[in-house]
């Protein structure tokens, strides 16, 4: 199988690292406008060489377009010359313009698609081999899909071990803003907040787990960021509503001394337990 | 050495199976209101005995008290009885008002102590042997403490593998509000923000690490937490304002589609790289 990684970083460097696990005779081929990224993912054997066109991926089995969401909107229109049989799947965190954009004339060779798992870390130094097992995948629109293109999908996000979810391009942007990118304008307002204070150093060296594992994803990349909030503006701005209303009605029982109200409301929040 | 643990929970249960990995020829008696928690204390081994009351424990060396902020506070003022020699450690996430109320004639018994470490679980058999080893406890206002109860305070937590911060409890209480009594507000609004969602199972289903890992304190038990958020009022309020101004400003630029500031605000966020 020759498979072409666009986007040299963690997803699609682990993706790499992956994929050679569970097939043999891959030939995987990497591009990426960043120089040293194409360098140092060669250097640690991710890719097995690197294209300086993406016309050299026309007749390759399988495209992963592993870059910030409007930098796969650009790409897929520039992709209208790939073989009937290829197959494409972006790893995009917002779904609903991707679907909207995609040229007509491929269509039928992408399978919209969003692993939900990563790092706060970045570039293909980050990349793992075990980022992808155990976690969901959402396939949105696959009914556009070809046959042979969403067999190909299911095949090998299943052998990566991946639980597979299948859902309308819309639903899922709504639903990430909820579960995923709405978390990271608060995990970003958290960090902005102690690192405002006089002395941040001296307030983080008291952290514990709770502090570190809420602004981790504080560290994430700027770049793949404010794509993603663009592109779903509308669903991160109603999420960070819901969050604030919350935290507004938290804050009023807190200066309104109404403890037995806090302690039922904590008390809500503390089923999550029978979710995970 | 004779240890009296009043609160069989996390941290006490925690500190019971630390300490003998430590000491020989110990004995651990425990003291809890809640008879469920002294059994399965009991039955877990982490304690030996069961104390009826707190007048057992007059001649003994260390007293911990690793019960909710309010019940530090009441109980300090039922210990006025102890032996000289005695050493008090209590383990409150607030410092201030557990300082100022401690009764004068066993001032010098008590290191006021706040252990930076714990978990989302809670009771006895939520006890691990390693909660302690590597995080950091601040003791406050120890020049008040008597000599000999500061020195078995530093020896024990050294020998824990502990970093020892040294603070003024008010400046502690300053600190903690930043580091974790706001994060655990903001982590209860977000749990609370995707549960007021119509399927937030489905929601939930397709959660990454990131929302995992920032909706975990959101399972901590409010009966201690209302204690915090009521003792540390005035500082707790401030924090949330200082997040709230950062979330507002993220918000506004969102909405008003300044990409770019948006994307020099993350980068501020991004800074915590170089701390942790």
């Amino acid at each position: 199988m020759k498979i072409a990684i666009i986007g040299l970083g963690l997803m699609g460097g682990s993706f790499a690292l992956a994929v050679r696990k569970i097939y043999d005779n891959l030939e995987i081929v990497g591009y990426d406008h960043n120089d040293n990224h194409s360098l140092e993912a060669l250097e640690l054997g991710i890719v097995d060489r690197v294209a300086e066109e993406l016309e050299e991926f026309r007749d390759f089995d399988l495209i992963i377009l592993a870059i910030p969401v409007d930098a796969i909107v650009k790409t897929l229109k520039n992709l209208t010359f790939i073989s009937q049989k290829t197959t494409i799947i972006d790893f995009g965190s917002t779904k609903a313009r991707i679907v909207e954009e995609t040229p007509a004339e491929i269509r039928e060779n992408v399978v919209p698609s969003h692993p939900m798992t990563g790092t706060e870390k970045f570039g293909p130094s980050a990349a793992i081999d075990n980022l992808y097992r155990g976690k969901v995948i959402v396939f949105c629109n696959i009914e556009k899909s070809g046959k042979h293109q969403s067999r190909l999908a299911r095949e090998i996000f299943s052998k990566l071990g991946m639980k597979i979810f299948y859902m309308d391009a819309k639903e899922h942007d709504k639903h990430a803003a909820y579960i995923s990118h709405m978390p990271h304008t608060v995990s970003y307002s958290l960090a902005n907040s102690v690192m405002a204070q006089e002395n941040p150093k001296a307030i983080i060296a008291l952290a514990g787990g709770g502090f570190k594992d809420m602004s981790r994803i504080a560290k994430s990349s700027p770049n793949m960021w404010v794509d993603i909030f663009r592109q779903n503006r509308e669903n991160v701005l109603d999420a960070m509503e819901s969050f604030k209303k919350e935290l507004e009605y938290c804050e009023k029982l807190i200066r309104e001394n109404r403890w037995d109200e806090l302690y039922k409301w904590m008390e809500e929040a503390n089923r999550l337990h029978q979710i995970f």
